[in-house]
């Protein structure tokens, strides 16, 4: 890191800072230029708070200049990693093909799961998506099925093949959760619950780790970096929109993150349009950019009855609108060099 | 809430509307405009989730009018709450005396705690804040002291006094926390973490909610709801700082938040200028401005030696400053009627 | 609109809004709900001000229905403008073909921009982009060549056929700029410098209008209107990223703007993928994706040798780089039933 | 400026870097890291263009040490400048007293500024603010009185003493507003109008400049820094509030742009909470807020009769209101050591 001195900081201080430099076990360089002075900081500072020196008097401001994660970062693994999707480990994200993950926002009941299993099967999904414990802004509404929504997940995979991409919300719930899903989802509200990453950490089944609502790309691969640490480094980053003043769309999809993730980690991206959005008349167009932009997956809320949906409706495309969608990102994948 | 039909919608497409809103036990009542329509629905529709409207055909926007928090809602309870802090029951949070938490970010030994306590005591304090458990971005950053810094903490109350504030950050650690604290604090990153704010709803001790940094004051209000709907009505509201594009600080505080959540819940309400903005050297002002706005209540972080904190030097300010902004915020608090 | 009156709203404080209604020329449907009271304004109040309304006792909020738009809207034109990007009217935006313009930031000099005129011209660009006058957040930094730099604008498209797009940043340089350029280009520092879009309507070139960079759709909209209220429909309005918390770029591209400003507006949606993220190895994907999404046109900064660039060195990619991603969506556009 | 090689980047490459940074009459300092290599640049760099740096291969990212604006900067000016309010010079912002300017969003009419003034200069104002040409999002709404509203301000202004602070929205109103007012203001929509800014640089009147609306506090000073480097230094520095998510406001009022604009800065700084929120019943507790965080002045919005204001009625407080927030402040200024 950098430690930039106030103007007219006085020898005192430098000396100070170079002290406590000393103590984190680092060595200092004191530029002294024109207007201020700098201490460069020697040495491996990736995990040393820099707050304590910030705190130090005639300090202005401290710059840091290695990325504070590791096990996430390309600088320690080149090549891009292929993590699994199915336990019997057949789908890959990260390789040439885009795997589309798509399914109701909840399960609701048999007859809606399996529909809608089978409907996106048929145009090429490898994925299932459904929530059996659903995170809901308010008390009242509709919590998810639980255990029983799990158990129509499993059983849609039998009928279909079809991942299973499924959201677990407490630690206490990570062991059910694994029992019966092939990916576990860590949604973006508990992109921070670090217990939650640590559990998940400790299980084998892979991580589709949704970026939280107004999280930076470095919070975002901190987060990755907490399961990794753990043990289990078959992560998945989702993008799934960000919050900003827009009020058109219930977030801003900042499709950028693909080559900027893509740029300073080995891991998997996917992007999530329909959450990015919040509105299903634009998730055609996102999921048609996605693909262009390089992204390694999708997920994608579809429902057989987006009136009737218990959650999400707005944000949910048919499976009609489903098929039209695969039509076109198939075409585009090709322009690109990948396939869906 | 209001259903506007697009332009050009079809008299189907209202019909259908409308008989949307019966299924939901719901009335309805048709305004033909100029150039919309518009479906106005009577009736409680406070729970109702309106994206099933927002998917129908012919459908532009759905407004809601009902607030869709009850408990924390200044509907249901006109007059101010008075929230206890302590066990004994003595210091109340919403009252005409502006409480002051105060203490570390991290509880980090003995000396260092009791050394705080008493300072921020003597200065007017009324009670101690300091992490046992500590959310932090990075897995290799210290994590808190776990049980031992509780422990701590309980001697530093009795030989204080003080209040103990300290954070809970799982539902496995609330029966722990629950024992030696008075509050219990809920942080900005699991403000929607649901199941502890159900499990911190179900346990008799106050709650300080923070805001989660993202937050619209809808979601912070039905958080709160979360907790008092499982039958914990102690609840104070923490206003600790928004994620905004602004990079002089940390986060962007808010201070608005204070008269409006004043206008549309009965919850007392504390400021935090030590998260909300990061920098020591913001703070006083920030503390001068809070009470002047009204607010019920301060949590500050006060480091012995910021220099060498574990955790967030850079926004702790030391006992000999904590007691300058005390002498500034008494006058204040006169000024305003209310009392430090 | 819909004005909704306070919980507990009495009898007068509706008939006081009422009569505030009638006094605008317009007509109140008024419902009495379970919990409120909501005053339906029947009539064209598009132009109304709503501000009034919100002023009277017992109001809670006031909902517009209509938008404020109106020469820019769907509702007015259904079908997709195409405008001109030429003199003599051969390119236009807004139809099959997406047109690539390109060009530097700024025009520094004749072999500079000559030299990358055809290199772009060669690889299928129809527009050049360059800046003789530039908004410089510095008043130290190059303001821009001016009236030299339009002649070489001028120049380069003698010699390549090339549509000239240039910045116009006040009024008083609209008459000169409109000698030499094809388009004006409003930047996003002025889409609210509302004198200058006046005089921009006021003259026959068309308008490459850029959002402003935290501008809501309806305030974009609302500066395109201001255009083609004076007389002027030929506009083109250009999404080139808002600001937002995110550091990784210098502005957070937000493409969902392509199909929601085609879902609500008849105007041409063109791309800025330099401006919108603010580094070169980032323009290639948001360019992919950007077609895939619908765009009908790009605008990117290309520099032969983005080293010594005058400004925007770190955005402008070089004329290889451009040749690349030409090739790259050429092969989108067909993708997706365009062409490049 | 510290520019940051890459990982992995090559000695060349280095060596390149070196070559950039001596073209530009600066020297480097190479520093050699565990991981990563840096170039420290000495001298001053202050004007530098730093994205030329970006630019060149093998560079991460490059940090700039310091501030780009002069003349606003505290490194160049100690002691807090005081700027003249009126034209005889006797009020002053930025010293001990807390100026108070207030008055009507717009001027609609002789009996509405006349009466609305005397009430205000009875209370303590100081200012009278209101505006004559008006920046409106929509071009069908009311654009202000133009000169005639000029020559009301002027009229009230004689009436009772009260110095006129009104908007200049385009270079050619800048005699004439200027013929008529004490103090320019510039709108936060003109922020970045370079060339208004270089107008109100050249002419001797002060001028009250407001922040844009998702200015940086780099890029609202270096916009101070474009008028005073025109050669007029009276520029005050005036919050305005900025974009944020938040839907309960109409800006987010940041207040600790008060402290750090003042930690920075020479210049006077100035609260307007009017603007700053939207709602007129939170403009109370926000001008409490304001005056113990230290602001030199108010500019608020007061209209004798809100319900029929043509601009922003939903802001303006009344008289009456104004009277009573007065008598708040000024107990509030005593409480801080300054006075209304």
């Amino acid at each position: 890191m950098i430690v930039v001195m106030k103007s007219g900081s006085t020898k005192e201080q430098v000396e100070h800072v170079i002290k406590l430099v000393k103590e984190m076990g680092l060595k200092e360089n004191v530029i002294v230029g024109t207007e201020r002075t700098v201490v460069a900081v020697i040495g491996n500072d990736r995990f040393k708070d820099r707050t304590v020196l910030e705190s130090a008097e005639g300090v202005d401001k401290v710059v840091p200049i290695l990325a504070p994660y590791k096990m996430a970062s390309k600088e320690v693994k080149k090549e891009r990693s292929l993590v699994p999707m199915l336990g019997n480990g057949e789908a890959k994200v990260g390789g040439r093909k885009v795997q589309v993950i798509a399914g109701p926002c909840s399960v609701e009941s048999k007859s809606q799961l399996l529909e809608t299993a089978h409907a996106v099967k048929e145009m090429g999904a490898t994925g299932l998506r459904g929530g059996a414990f659903k995170p809901r802004t308010s008390p009242y509404a509709f919590q998810g099925m639980g255990e029983k929504g799990l158990e129509l997940l499993a059983l849609a995979r039998e009928e279909t093949g079809l991942a299973i991409v499924t959201e677990v919300m407490a630690v206490d719930q990570v062991a059910l959760v694994n029992e019966y899903a092939d990916v576990l989802q860590i949604g973006a509200r508990n992109m921070q619950n670090f217990n939650l990453l640590n559990a998940a950490g400790e299980q084998p089944k892979p991580v589709l780790l949704k970026r939280g609502m107004s999280a930076t790309m470095e919070e975002f691969l901190l987060a990755a970096e907490y399961i990794m640490a753990r043990g289990n480094t078959n992560v998945m980053l989702c993008e799934r929109g960000i919050r900003t003043y827009e009020d058109y769309v219930r977030n801003t999809l900042a499709l950028a993150a693909v080559p900027e993730l893509h740029r300073v980690s080995h891991l998997p991206v996917i992007i999530d349009p329909s959450q990015g959005t919040g509105k299903s008349y634009l998730v055609d167009s996102m999921c048609r950019a996605a693909v262009a932009a390089g992204a390694d997956g999708l997920i994608i809320e579809v429902h057989n009855d987006p009136e009737h949906a218990l959650t999400d409706g707005a944000q949910s495309i048919t499976p009609q609108q489903f098929a039209d969608m695969m039509k076109a990102i198939k075409r585009i994948a090709v322009a690109v060099d990948r396939e869906v």
